[in-house]
């Protein structure tokens, strides 16, 4: 097992890298893509897995026919962040892959059918909607409004589609994709520090049981959009005091975006800006920011939103809500089936989006697996998992699907 | 004269607008630019000055042959910053040929030769560096560097000279064209509020005596780059604590800009930014800023430019001086004559620069006019002056050109 694991990592390492930076550009519908899909192809048919693709382009492979019966599903995505790491999305759909192998190599198949997914466009990248793949299925991304989403270079979904070889007008809601999932689980690495530090807060890489976590559910997250106004002037020529310069409004909105969500206890990130006009001589006319905001308890993320807003109401800004998601908990049912089986996991909230979020709030049973990231980088060249947990992860993916849907090989 | 000036300002008033901002965007060597050098040319022609193209590009129209004897030159430039108005330079290079006007029906004509210059690319809004074309005929811009800088689309200057019918190695410093000039008077709208205000600090702008001032230098000025550095992360995942975020610093870099230069009575600007990687929903990993900073005194602006980079050096960032220029101080001897001429005029030193500057760093004896700017705003497109007192720019240059240059007519 640990060697298929291995030789998979292995051929996925270089695709999509880029060579200055060493973080990968793997973006939807882009060669990079078709190579990541034919990889992904190519190792359910190695495994006699039947590979079928829904009507946003999610590859899922199956052992079992899910027609007859639902099946257990597993699996994350390939694609990435500009510049992320190698970890968040494919050591998902390895390890399920890698699960597959562990079962037969114990004798095991299973009694329920038994799929392996791979979402597309998981991270919205290039289209700037993430789990692009598991909204459109779901019907919480219409195929209009997604043909319509456009790249920085200005090539729509439907021209990239075009440009991929698919037919955009097939693009929609999959009922039927979804009903073959019974249950659905995504094992992914965890995107901060919480399995790296023991209980006491030191931290802590040698914990075996902490290796891996039970995911419980998805922190709720929105993100907003703020204008700023201000007077385009002279930099050299404008004193002080008749200036209006959008930037200083900015400047607080950064500042007390910290500062309320250390209060409050949760995350806020500004990590985006537009400065018109945007000349070292011209003092700004408008800043445009977007704020990211989570955290584990719903009423905190409001309050901490509603303290930033505040500031920037105060330099007259207007704003704008551009999402927001409540907390989604995965299935109490399953959680607590997968504490059964791994008893010694530590159970974790998350503050990403995942497609596990996505279809539990279509109503699939889903729940998730965390391996630990030693130093909670994520979305970055550095992003890391150690072999050795990702082997626990695999184990671990094992015992559940061991659990959920076999029996002796006949 | 009155009329002159007004058709003159009609004709230029649709050329290189934008129909959304209503700003200017006229751009050296592009077909905006050439229909404005064309105009240049015609109104030239119609006057019977002899029009010259220096090395850089720059026009030149002679009333007399400033190869006997050098001339007396007034003018600015046609070019403009992105969305600026519609003053900031053709409020000179009109005002200066509806002088040649005004002596023409006065019945004077100049014992000096008497030029009216339009500069090329004086904003530096296309290739980056500003009064490029005072800048390559001075030396103080090699051919070498202009020839290699390029616009936004990666277009170079040399480029775009031969797309514009010019042949990019006649380039170069041209000292034939500035052993022309005995002196330069540029007429320019003032960029601040200094003409609007009484000296009790009171908005006043019907008092006549201040609709037109003298400028007697720039300011020292600088421009510098501030990298400041931060760790790719999960903008949800990732604990406040364990965070590197560029922005932080960043904010703190735009509060102590305003504050240094409030305390230290300079002006600071930070206007252009840029954010890497720039995701809504990943923490900053690196910010670079570029800031600005004049003042009267250049002790001022050094101890004022200390203080902000101090504060970015406290975030680990690193700096560099793009651009320093010592105070500039126009010809002490031309000033007084000014003054002697316009004995009411304020004198005014001003933060923004000038062709006037390079000229006079030069060695060429230069002074400037500075016509009133209600608002104080510029760079902008409800940059204005009153008619009235554009108006009155003309005839105080009027009043400068007859005693610098001419006698009764024969």
């Amino acid at each position: 097992m640990a060697s298929d694991f291995t030789r998979m990592w292995s051929e996925l390492e270089p695709v999509g890298r880029d060579p200055q930076t060493g973080g990968y550009r793997r973006f939807a519908w882009t060669r990079t893509d078709r190579d990541l899909r034919e990889w992904f192809a190519g190792e359910c048919a190695a495994r006699g897995l039947d590979l079928t693709e829904d009507r946003a382009g999610n590859q899922w492979a199956w052992w079992g026919d899910p027609d007859e019966r639902p099946g257990i599903v597993f699996g994350s995505h390939l694609d990435s962040v500009p510049d992320g790491g190698a970890f968040d999305g494919p050591l998902g759909v390895v390890s399920a892959l890698a699960t597959v192998d562990a079962l037969r190599a114990a004798g095991r198949t299973p009694d329920l059918p038994l799929g392996v997914v791979s979402f597309v466009d998981e991270e919205g990248a290039r289209f700037g909607v993430a789990c692009a793949g598991s909204r459109i299925i779901t019907g919480q991304l219409t195929a209009e409004r997604a043909r319509g989403l456009t790249d920085a270079d200005g090539v729509t979904m439907a021209e990239a589609w075009t440009a991929a070889g698919r037919d955009p007008s097939t693009m929609g809601p999959d009922p039927e994709a979804l009903r073959r999932v019974a249950a659905f689980v995504e094992l992914h690495v965890e995107q901060g520090k919480a399995l790296a530090l023991a209980p006491d807060g030191t931290e802590d890489l040698t914990d075996r049981r902490r290796a891996v976590a039970i995911g419980t559910d998805i922190w709720p997250h929105g993100r907003w959009r703020i204008d700023l106004p201000g007077e385009a002037n002279h930099a050299g020529t404008t004193r002080l005091v008749d200036r209006r310069d959008a930037m200083l409004g900015f400047a607080a909105v950064v500042q007390d975006t910290r500062s309320y969500a250390a209060e409050l206890g949760c995350v806020a990130t500004v990590g985006k800006v537009v400065v018109e006009p945007g000349g070292v001589n011209a003092v700004p006319s408008h800043v445009t920011a977007w704020l990211d905001a989570r955290g584990v308890d719903e009423a905190a993320v409001r309050a901490t939103v509603a303290g930033i807003l505040g500031t920037a109401e105060r330099f007259d800004a207007i704003h704008r809500e551009e999402s927001w998601t409540p907390p989604t908990r995965f299935d109490a049912g399953l959680v607590s089936r997968l504490s059964g089986i791994l008893p010694d996991a530590p159970h974790l909230g998350t503050g990403a989006g995942h497609d596990a979020g996505i279809l539990a709030t279509h109503g699939i049973p889903t729940a998730m697996l965390f391996v630990r990231n030693p130093t909670g980088i994520s979305h970055s060249p550095v992003e890391h998992a150690e072999l050795a947990d990702c082997h626990d992860g695999v184990a671990a993916l094992t015992a559940v699907v061991t659990d959920l849907c076999t029996r002796d090989a006949d």
